[in-house]
């Protein structure tokens, strides 16, 4: 597809700009965090509910529904919109990135990945066409390159060998990508070394991508790190084209990630903070699990207007986390969702506006810096993790 | 309070009537069907939800909100309406069916009941003076009185020796109840002879509750036994005054219920069988998790009109179920919801225009008999299997 992007406005003062991408579903307008549905589903909550809290696009997961219920059985069910029930947009990723971090006796060779199943110990084997060929039946309006992601901290000769093999993953994919409703981006990686993401972005700026992902980032180095990475790799890829910051959704490092010209973000980050009973907030993270909240009649966020802080106290929230009721993280669920969806129209709106600058400030100081929640290899993968 | 309960209609061929229930919080249209909130929360599903299914009143358990968050926190927070913001209309068990089913080392004796908290194994003692306190600490809509539910099957004996304990509980609850927006409850025991139950039934019927519970029942006994009892129960009930099924949920027991002069009823089997996968339909249950329906792209019941059905695919509920997605529960426990307060609502209208009898017969012909979910004593207590 092209012409698919359009920028329509730029902070004079940094990086962020905002524009439209244009998919076969819709369209996304940009800056955008994207909740993630690793299974075809945002954790807990409903279609109905991501359409009423303003998402546009959603993620899914190749390598999960590859797995479970099966590319093919999507693509027979008409694709994962209608599967999932969801007229908006879909952005698959790849299942690079779970293949590293989930599977056991997983071996990578130049022409793909062999993996065991961690639902059933089960052999596969994904290379980069088979996964173009994948997204292709699943539907969604963009695909993700297969790439690899080396954990972090890596040796550099690992980085570079690995980064070799993604570039070259990278122009198997381009050229095996069929359909014309559906976009592909491919994946800058390269470590932690500024010259490398600078030369990894550069030489993948030059594929005729329809976008670009930043990955191997938000994998437990420090935020200055990645901000640095950032700094390397944008400037390198063609201007015209989306960047998509994978796996980041801490609210501070959304704002910084805008301010670098990153356009799309996702992350598991308001759902699963909402499994371990924290909110966001307008005055940084509230775990609302804890017993200091037993009594307490305000909302959430006395600040926030979803539909969860003008129902429902911290009080009943926290008993509801603390009895194991379900509802309890639905319902912080769908908040912090809330909560990083308006903060996201907001930065919207500063850009056009020419008042990124003060959003951004203010965002820092509403926002205190937290780290984001390991993504790096997990000890004990269940489906628990898995979104 | 004096004149809650008025019957507007009545059917000719059989016991079945249709009134109007007045609470503190609203009208209750009987007969009605009561969801079950155990800890404050209908499993998986949000106050706005309920209020869309059209519940008018649920239930909340004594026994489970004394120990967790605790009858004085709900009072300082301003009553179970408010704590878990819902405006209808709330009745409260009292907690004796669950202090015997869930707690180990209880002791029953003629002043009450010690028993060891299933949460944590501490000592705790309810009487039949403290529970009616509890629930006014609760401040529900109706309170039930404290009852002893012997198991079945019991010998003779100890079924009459564990009556004569319920009828002095329900004494002692009624001359120590204060709340006059607070309606209270009897319950009805006397085991599975019909001679015993009556006489329990005169007995009870002889206090001046506003309403009476029919408790021990739907505990494992044969649904023709069930409805025995209620044939030797009811008619020495007050007729002025509206009766309550405990624990029972099938679609055929609702309208056999109804049938024997029933106007309220309660149980977890439509958010319990959710939890095993199973919704009801007017073709029966269906265990949508199995593997049969992978790729079925018909709702939950092709007959319904609920929110559910009108999205969702069982092909996409199956997947969700079988991910272990949150979602999954949620939408089969809307959708059972939905089917019993539906027919609850054509029961109602079909007693008040002369056809009860065809919709008992489509009913029995729609819902072939199934057993309720076992209610009896459970072999290992967990939050799990509270609600």
């Amino acid at each position: 597809m092209d012409g698919a992007f359009e920028v329509l406005a730029r902070d004079p003062a940094s990086g962020a700009r905002a524009g439209r991408l244009h998919t076969a579903h819709g369209v996304v307008e940009t800056p955008a965090f994207m909740p993630v549905g690793t299974q075809a589903s945002v954790k807990t909550l409903s279609s109905e509910e991501l359409e009423e809290l303003g998402a546009s696009m959603i993620l899914g997961n190749t390598y999960h529904l590859y797995l479970r219920p099966g590319a093919g059985r999507v693509a027979e069910l008409g694709g994962l919109h209608r599967f999932m029930a969801w007229s908006g947009s879909i952005l698959t990723d790849s299942g690079g990135f779970q293949v590293l971090s989930l599977t056991a006796l997983r071996r990578v060779d130049e022409e793909g990945v062999t993996f065991r199943s961690h639902l059933d110990g089960s052999t596969h084997r994904l290379t980069p066409e088979g996964v173009v060929h994948l997204q292709e039946l699943l539907g969604s309006d963009v695909a993700m390159v297969l790439d690899e992601c080396p954990p972090y901290p890596s040796p550099p000769e690992e980085v570079e060998a690995s980064l070799r093999r993604t570039e070259r993953w990278a122009e198997i994919a381009l050229a095996s990508h069929r359909r014309d409703d559906q976009l592909l981006f491919g994946i800058v990686q390269g470590g932690m070394e500024a010259g490398v993401r600078r030369r990894a972005a550069r030489a993948l700026g030059k594929l005729e991508f329809d976008g670009y992902g930043i990955g191997g980032l938000s994998i437990g180095e420090p935020k200055e790190t990645m901000y640095r990475m950032l700094e390397a790799s944008v400037p390198e890829l063609p201007p015209a084209r989306p960047r998509y910051l994978m796996g980041v959704g801490s609210p501070d490092a959304l704002v910084e990630g805008v301010a670098r010209g990153i356009d799309l973000f996702d992350s598991v980050l308001p759902t699963r903070v909402a499994r371990h009973g924290t909110v966001l907030t307008r005055r940084g993270p509230v775990t609302v699990r804890n017993a200091r909240y037993a009594s307490d009649e305000r909302p959430l966020d006395p600040s926030c207007d979803c539909r969860v802080c003008r129902r429902y106290s911290r009080a009943y929230v926290r008993h509801l986390l603390n009895a194991g009721e379900i509802l309890g993280l639905r319902l912080c669920s769908y908040h912090n969702l809330h909560v990083l969806l308006r903060l996201m129209e907001e930065v919207r709106a500063a850009i056009r506006q020419g008042t990124f600058a003060e959003v951004r400030r203010a965002a820092a100081a509403l926002f205190p810096r937290r780290q984001e929640p390991a993504a790096g290899p997990r000890p004990a993968p269940t489906t628990e993790v898995t979104g």
